[in-house]
Parts: C-alpha cells; structure tokens; sequence
C-alpha cells in the first residue's frame, strides 16, 4: 500500500498513426490538468519514434476501412489537425512528461538511443517503468 | 496527490463487437461491483456508437480467424449473449454509468450529438475527461 | 473511496505473440518490483493458453509487417528471447502472480478448465476480478 499517484503512466504498443493520436491526445489532456505522464514505447510504438521516420504514414488500425481512413485524412487536411508528434512535443512543454523507451524492445529492433527522435528522453528496463506507476496504467 | 478514487475510467477506441463486448463486461462487473464508471468514446468506438448503425455487424479484431468467428457467432445464437449495446444499457441501470463523446473526435468524424445513440449523454473534451480520471484508466 | 493498491490488474485480451510478450514484461517488471499481479484472459488470449496449443505460433499485430516479422523472429533466434508463458511462469515463481480465465469466455468458446495450460489458476467471473482491481487496470 503506497500513497495514491496521480501519474498518468502510458504503455505505447501500437504504432498506427490514430492511436498514436489517441495516446496523444490523453498525454495532452493529463498535462494540461497538471498531472504527471510517463511514457514507455514497446514494439510498433517504438518503431514509429525512429528519427528518419517519426513524420512518415504509420497507417491506420485494419479496422479502419476505407471511409474511416477517408474521414481521418480530410480533418488533418481541413482542420489542420497536429501530428502527434507536436501534440506529445506540447504536452512536454505544458507539463511534466518523459518518454522512455523499453530496452527489450530496443534489443529486438536492433536499435541505439541516437536511432530515434529527440522526443525520447531515454531507454529504459520495465523494471524502473513499473516501479513508478503506481497511478493509472494505460496501454494503447 | 489526491484520495484514491475507485471510479473505472474506459477509454473506448476500437469499435470491433469483440472489443466493445469485452469492455462492457468490464463496465458491467464494476457497476455491479458499486464503482462509478466513466467511459470516453473516441475513434473507432464513436462511429460504432452512430444511432443508424449500433445494431450493425462492427466486425471482430483481425486475429479472430474464421474459427474465433465462428465460436463468437454460435455463442450469440446459442447462448442468447446480450449485445454490448444491451450491457451497457443495463450497467447503467444498476449504477452510476457515465457516456462521453471525445469533442476532437466528433470532428474527425464530422458527427453531431444527435448523430449518436441515445446512450451517449454528452460530448467532452479529453481534459475534462482526464481531470476526472484519477482512477484506473483502462483503453480498449 | 478505499486505500491505494498497488496490485497491478491485467485484463489480456489479444492473443497475438507480441501483445502477449509486451503484457508478459510487464508482469515480470511489476512482480519484481514486489506488486501483485492479477491476470484476467478474455476472448483471444484465453484461446491462446489452451493447453494443447500454448507454445504454437500465434502471430503478431497486423501492423508488423513483414520487416517487423523478422525483426522480432530474428530477435528470438538470437537472443534466445524467453516464450511469453516462461516469462510467466517466471513471475510467478518470484512474487504474486494470479491467472484466471474468464468465465464469459469460457462459455463463447466452449472450453473447460482442464483445455487450458496449468499457468491458469482458476475459472473467474468479471465481477468477482473488477472486485479486486482497486490499482490500475491494463487491458492488452
């Protein structure tokens, strides 16, 4: 029994540009109200933070379907909506966000810290993650 | 830090049948339990949330195979399994069930509050969401 | 409003073999940093501890591709990456690791408890797990 943390810890797993978006959003939204956001990137996740590729088209979830891949293009085209890069890139200046990445998934890829964007504070075990998320664990 | 909060907070993205049922038996078991839920439909789980279109076949994840399909359908048929739709329905008859829109999301989509289930009681902003969230915090 | 729990509930959902290694880690992380885990195996996850299958290829995400595919097989080979169910049973031996097959599930797809791999403890229902899960909730 530790005392209640309202750090907002997000596992990110998947690498499709809408829950990429997602995840950014809530980050943004927990800043915003103050709170803590620790980020760790596994696998698809962790690929779509490359350097050479952060901006790339990461796709969307299969579920998508063609008129829903339509409708989320248009509002990025019509609104003008942010990446979700900018969004996390935000949320750090707002408030107080690191962004780890996982070392095993590191070690599976094959990659070093200087592979990806700058947005990565560092690598790190599950151990250490774990360890500080005592308040609500979100895995997208 | 705040008091601890035993409010479930269900981030819904995905708008498969198999991810929506598996998120209101959650929803269910806590209310039953008498904890307050608060569920945030963004994405994918909004458009499966549109008034023409609840009842339709939203598909299952992509992993499900034609036998996962086949056993999903037959338990429908055989066991009478009630609908997501009909579970949440019922979470919020036996306790404190709250159904917030994602803003950002209704304009990706283009929706309006009338293009929605009447399960659906308002359109919110993710800080307001994630103000409240200070329970677990579960993305489906 | 009850004490804080630090007890790590996992709702695993998915059964593909990278979601299943990422939720695996976690465990593993959270058990070596002293916390209970509570693992609750809806829908395909609950296909893939079947026992007669438990070690089979389950495949990835949709998102892997075929570049990701190899990464994470060569991974394996090399490193001699340990299977998820040995993650598993390694938590297991080292904190307080509960695996409970839900019982929702079990009847969609008609199984017994005896069909399942002995890493699973017992047939639970929803209500009796969300009971329980006062810390964060992780659904995979």
């Amino acid at each position: 029994m530790e005392e209640t943390d309202d750090t907002l810890s997000l596992v990110l797993f998947s690498g499709t540009d809408d829950k990429l978006t997602a995840a950014a959003v809530l980050a943004v939204g927990a800043a915003a109200m103050g709170r803590k956001v620790n980020v760790f990137l596994q696998y698809w996740a962790l690929e779509a933070f490359r350097a050479d590729g952060i901006h790339e088209d990461h796709g969307l979830a299969p579920e998508a379907g063609s008129e829903g891949t339509r409708s989320v293009r248009l509002s990025h085209l019509r609104d003008g909506q942010q990446h979700w890069s900018e969004m996390l890139r935000q949320a750090k200046d707002v408030g107080e966000v690191g962004i780890h990445a996982c070392s095993l998934s590191m070690d599976t890829f094959g990659l070093a810290k200087d592979d990806l964007d700058p947005l990565v504070d560092d690598v790190e075990g599950v151990a250490a993650f774990m360890g500080e998320a005592t308040g609500p664990v979100v895995f997208v």
